[in-house]
């Protein structure tokens, strides 16, 4: 579906982030994933379990049941489930049919999320997950602040292709971050790696940005970087750093601050999706500083990109699910990573057919 | 269409509850029954009338029309039915076209019910609406507080799955009348007829509910009968009774308490439901403590199942329509009773068929 | 699709109301017509332009972006267009590709309204607009209350159906404007022109209308006229004139007052549509008087005829598409009129197909 290829949604073999660590409690939380219903909940001592959130008895949302010690109870009729899915007790009769369970996903924390892997569970490797360290968590350079989380009423590879071109940061964010420069005038250089893609911005002896101007008190030309690296199929990691002007030997200037954004995007369902997001800072200790950096883009910046990718879902949804298109020099990324989402989930679909086709030679 | 097979609705030649007395009068209500609209008003006498409830000249809604005298008036162009469904006058001109008249829908008032025969009026027997005597509404054994109405958004068969099953009401209920004890432990007793089928809870010795034990001062061991008998296609006579544990010699205790609950369940668009109910109870002849009851259940119970019916209702439509489902011993009524909802849909579409045959034959 | 032939929708090559000039700022509007989002916003000098509503890019509406001296800027990239639709800048690159262009819709102010092409624009010929003389805007006889506009959810043939037939007028707004008499036991005389369909109504001594009756401070019986004349396919003319009764010899009596009605039908979607209406009356120079006629329809005449189409919407939407009809003496317009607008829509489909047609020949 657009912009992919037409009936190609989204990769399961992969890790997504299905929550902030946070958000999981006692009580169970439904949360659409990969258009599958899934129930979270935690565990007595504390670990966090992802189950398939329909009762296989009569389809009430486990999500909105409760949970008795480590098991989940369906909230209707009383079938209970382990947390690896197997069924533990149903009111009416000792015996437990066989295809009486629940999927069980593999989940995983790590730093503040959790994240979640929807296909099979016997390829879930939980080295593919990014690392807190290479996401430049724990090297004490930014505070961060966390726990941004929206549902956006757009399919997710409308907030892929949001985040793949930062020309969009001058134009669509310009009474905010765009004010005052932006990316808008210079094609990226790309890199990409088997399963990530970045794009870098280089802007060089430009205005401050009004916004950096103000959080340093500092005005004048700046050299300006900017990029973001994409690890899929789901968290990209942005940065926007600021220097003093090169000097005429070609060597950087001062840093004058720099920004880390990060943003996790999850299929929800097929037009809609989990958003969240972190923001951190260089300049200050505070985590004051930090939350008040993280608020102002929650209520400026991130809405703008989920009004967009909202916009554009209606507009395809109008238009009856197709989008023609033109593509620009800032699309490189988007083409580059597009293409590799349709690599990813076509290699996938291969995979199951060479699976059938094993159990058919062999059956 | 779930939980019944593939292309079955509901049947039509059966009666329905259209409304409760008090809620027609002299302007005309809108109320869709087996996807079709339907107008309710009262004639001057007060005998209530159903009629197709759409002008068949422009399609206006005669349930947000007029009326006058014993007439219908179309509130757009002004044409006007007798309650026989016959035009009584087109105001442009004096010729009445054949075509221009509605359908007119048997309908009989019976205790505080209206009741509504959606199929071929020539079938339409008032001996088949269950009488209020064999429903306990005039044995003077409980006081019956009645008028509870919600458009529920989930198909009508789910309603019935909630109420063929009451292993739901020490789960759903929990937090009201599941408390300190359920159905949830037994597998009913069946018992059916050609139009009914009831289910009956036994439990011998069991702590009474809390509900019971606040509204009658009494604590200690109970037996406690659960059941519910559904008079096809519509209507539904829960009793719920607790006695003071049987001897030893096999006889019942002395009944402590009784409540009735009535529940009446039609079709109003495919995905969408009027649920009526009332509520009695054999304690106290004030009027008050049933009013209490059923303001207590129309907050708690009633709401309970309507969110199960919804939120599965929700599944269904996210799932593409269909549902799998296990099935478990206390499905014993659940899967009885659909097949009795099927074998009615199924014998009105044999005679469909057989009239066009015999139709044929003789033409 | 209803009331028309299955497959007909609306006509292209034709001026339709787009909106209110004072609607339009430098401030790009957002506004559907004949189902294709389009972006109106004025020139420094004040011109108004209408544009494609969609950026070629990624689909981003350019109704919600903004204007930059003369041309609109896409709120998401920056890409640049020019009043004609061609691109002016794209900020990563310096060459435009071809496609990269907005459809540029012929626009014309006459009188408060901008007038829209939505068409072939080698054939948008402003004579085709209905002159503001000849809708008797200019001739100083009524004082006019202008700027009336709702955004119906409803297929604007339905709007077309209610004005083509005033036997409502005695029904649906019986409270108000139809109150003492109406246009319901009159069969219209009905005029066409190759552009136009007019119907009149003739009453001869009837109750002055209340309406009429308070306004004038006049009781006692009346000769009334009401017509409605519409130009193809958007702009509907009515008049509703008050004489005192004719004599014996013919003569008509003395005109107590005099009505205008303009109604404007724009196609939004498929199923809702645009209505622009103003008002005006004879017997006061005093525009608060017209203002307050304007105010007391627009809350009354105007949302019951918007509640009809929006009733009759839902009835098709819930029958499934389709509604089953009988027409009667008082279709007599609304036949003839469908049947004009069915008529205008083919020829434009078999234009569509010569074109082909001498296309293939000549290549």
């Amino acid at each position: 579906m657009y912009p992919l290829p037409d009936g190609l949604f989204a990769a399961r073999n992969q890790w997504y982030i299905a929550a902030w660590s946070e958000e999981v409690s006692r009580n169970p939380m439904e949360r659409w994933i990969l258009d599958e219903p899934v129930a979270l909940y935690r565990k007595e001592n504390g670990e966090a379990v992802a189950l398939e959130g329909r009762c296989p008895h009569r389809g009430f949302p486990l999500g909105k049941s409760r949970v008795v010690g480590d098991n989940v109870q369906c909230g209707y009729h009383g079938i209970t489930f382990h947390s690896d899915g197997s069924c533990a007790a149903i009111p009416s009769q000792p015996a437990i049919p066989a295809a009486c369970r629940l999927k069980a996903y593999p989940l995983v924390e790590q730093w503040k999320w959790l994240w979640i892997w929807m296909g099979d569970p016997a390829l879930a490797d939980e080295s593919l997950i990014p690392h807190e360290d290479e996401l430049g968590l724990t090297d004490g350079d930014h505070v961060i602040a966390s726990g941004g989380y929206d549902l956006v009423a757009g399919r997710y590879m409308l907030l892929h292709d949001n985040l793949f071109d930062l020309t969009h940061v001058g134009y669509l964010h310009m009474p905010n971050i765009g004010a005052g420069g932006g990316a808008q005038d210079t094609v990226p250089e790309i890199r990409t790696g088997p399963n990530w893609i970045s794009s870098l911005y280089t802007q060089r002896n430009v205005d401050i940005p009004q916004f950096f101007s103000r959080l340093q008190n500092h005005t004048g030309k700046v050299d300006r970087l900017q990029g973001l690296k994409l690890f899929l199929p789901c968290l990209h990691m942005g940065g926007s750093q600021i220097f003093l002007p090169q000097g005429e030997d070609g060597r950087p200037g001062k840093r004058l601050g720099s920004l880390r954004v990060y943003h996790g995007v999850t299929p929800a369902t097929r037009d809609s999706s989990h958003y969240f997001f972190a923001i951190g800072q260089s300049w200050s200790d505070d985590p004051a500083a930090s939350q008040e950096l993280f608020d102002y883009n929650r209520r400026s910046t991130f809405q703008e990109d989920m009004m967009a990718t909202e916009c554009i879902e209606e507009m395809i949804q109008k238009m009856g699910g197709r989008l023609s298109e033109i593509l620009v020099k800032a699309d490189v990324a988007c083409v580059t990573g597009r293409r590799m989402f349709e690599r990813m989930i076509r290699a996938e679909l291969s995979a199951d057919t060479a699976d059938r086709g094993t159990l058919t030679t062999t059956g």
